[in-house]
């Protein structure tokens, strides 16, 4: 067995600068095939019980790093977690994947991604439209919408970038306390500078279109084995889901981690995004108790796509288990 | 904030039930929207360096798992490792993932697939051509394949399923010590039974384009910026490769671990398909220890699609770090 050695790898890499070099020297008669330079699609199916879930990826917000992500932990400690994911340490990666629940009846979509007006911000974002059409569903044939919570990344999508509705046949339905905190305004002046825009966003969102919006009180069955679960922390009015279909469970936690490799690992660590980081924290805890006391398939709004696996519980915090793609349902 | 409890989870349960009877009295107007049933595209894109790296699946192999499938570990040891993957214990999932290098200049295909022939053993697998298509890859720009070994899921993707060859612009190439052990006929009369299907296999596959085929001796440049590496045991000629472009790197070790969960947590284990089980697991050591002390981006045939990650060393063996799914490339 010939040993791959350094002298190997360095060779390699020498010589792949004399291949670079040969670009403009090309030394076969075959034209070369173009590079795609595109990613495949991020649309992932799987089924719940007699259900079918897809998940549809919005793209991702490479989001600069900086002390005030964490609040609770020291920036080194941060990237060192990002390191021990093979990440780099100057950016959070921050993935958005949106869920639709087929039923056999109705088709719900959970959350609605950015409506790619986030591109400023994010211009990796913005992919969900493309990718729903990729997943072949036709957003006229969503039945019924249901929110987490109303920051931007979650609620634009209920309006495409031209102010219209994206799914004209669809139900929208937010929880009843995150409506309550976001459209106050009381709440809205007495909010901080960098909270303003989220409340600005969301009067832009819903205003116009408030007749149509319907409220639930998290807690309750809002679709036929379709769970809300109050989630409170991350926002005010957080709110998870669990989807139910024979003996499958599914459940998704929407905010309640950003990204695993710091949030699941620490689930004490608080980021900057968590209105009340005590309760945030707490719910996260919950949450994640749950998923791994009932091994239940569990899905986060801002995990890798496409973002869902199985929590086990560590000595300092909790470990995502990616579900194994599969090529089949 | 209201807490998740067992009882909201049962009372899922027996609300999903009463969803699923309802399926016979639709209680909306809007016309259902038909499930799929279908899965997302299994390819996936990233850089390494100038090069563009494709990688397409050709679906999954469920084997029934008994004592045979690790000659050295006990069976309820290895039920426990995929338990500990969230997987079913009765079945070990062996996916197939094969890689395209674009390297601005060729199109190098590592390994082939099944070529769909392998589905009466492995109904999920065989979903490379479409995959293929997929990703806009049109086979006939293909200028050069490499073959890691010659088990049937590597080498029947030289040929369609109508016995013409599948990149028929394409070079084969195949190592030199692959080829001398599986077409030496005093080799084939000596095997054991468990091993004649992969010889007359090969004659299959090479027999009428035996005047084609290149053969290399592994440890060299095959081209620009592609490296082979002997990595015998597994097979007596089985190859790796790595790829260099600019400063970035990239190992590719074929089947130098099966499943991930079972051989990188446990490299001493030895699988069935392994030849020469001591071998196998030393050269396994040699990559995976590789790849660990230089970070590099590693690709396992055998590993859950896309199939590259990152290795790090445990106590008792390694971790695969799966590369985070990016929208962009």
């Amino acid at each position: 067995m010939t040993e791959l050695s350094r002298r190997h790898l360095l060779a390699g890499t020498a010589l792949a600068a004399a291949g670079a070099a040969g670009f403009a020297l090309p030394q076969v008669a075959t034209a070369a095939a173009p590079q795609s330079g595109q990613q495949g699609p991020g649309f992932y199916r799987f089924k719940v019980g007699d259900y079918e879930v897809t998940a549809v990826n919005d793209g991702t917000w490479y989001r600069k790093l900086d002390a005030s992500f964490v609040r609770n932990a020291e920036l080194p400690d941060v990237q060192k977690a990002l390191e021990a994911a093979f990440l780099p340490t100057d950016v959070v990666p921050i993935p958005f994947t949106t869920l639709l629940i087929n039923t056999g009846s109705k088709l719900v979509a959970l959350d609605t991604g950015t409506g790619g007006v986030l591109t400023g911000m994010a211009p990796q974002s913005g992919t969900y439209a493309a990718n729903l059409a990729a997943a072949g569903i036709d957003p006229k044939t969503v039945d019924a919408i249901y929110i987490s919570h109303f920051h931007p990344d979650h609620i634009n999508g209920i309006k495409g970038k031209d102010g219209g509705l994206f799914f004209p046949n669809a139900s929208i339905n937010v929880p009843e306390p995150e409506w309550a905190f976001w459209m106050d305004d009381g709440n809205m002046s007495r909010a901080p500078e960098a909270a303003q825009g989220s409340f600005k966003n969301a009067r832009r969102v819903f205003d116009d279109i408030a007749g149509k919006v319907q409220r639930f009180a998290p807690g309750k069955e809002v679709e036929p084995g379709i769970m809300s679960i109050a989630a409170h922390g991350h926002t005010p009015g957080h709110t998870a889901f669990s989807v139910h279909s024979g003996n499958k469970s599914f459940l998704y936690i929407a905010d309640a981690t950003n990204n695993p490799w710091l949030f699941v690992r620490n689930p004490t660590w608080q980021a900057i995004f968590d209105a009340d980081g005590n309760k945030a924290a707490e719910t996260r805890k919950m949450l994640l108790d749950r998923a791994a006391a009932d091994k239940m398939l569990t899905h986060g709004y801002h995990w890798p796509f496409p973002a869902s696996g199985y929590i086990t519980r560590t000595a300092s915090g909790y470990e995502l288990v990616p579900k194994m793609w599969s090529p089949t349902l």
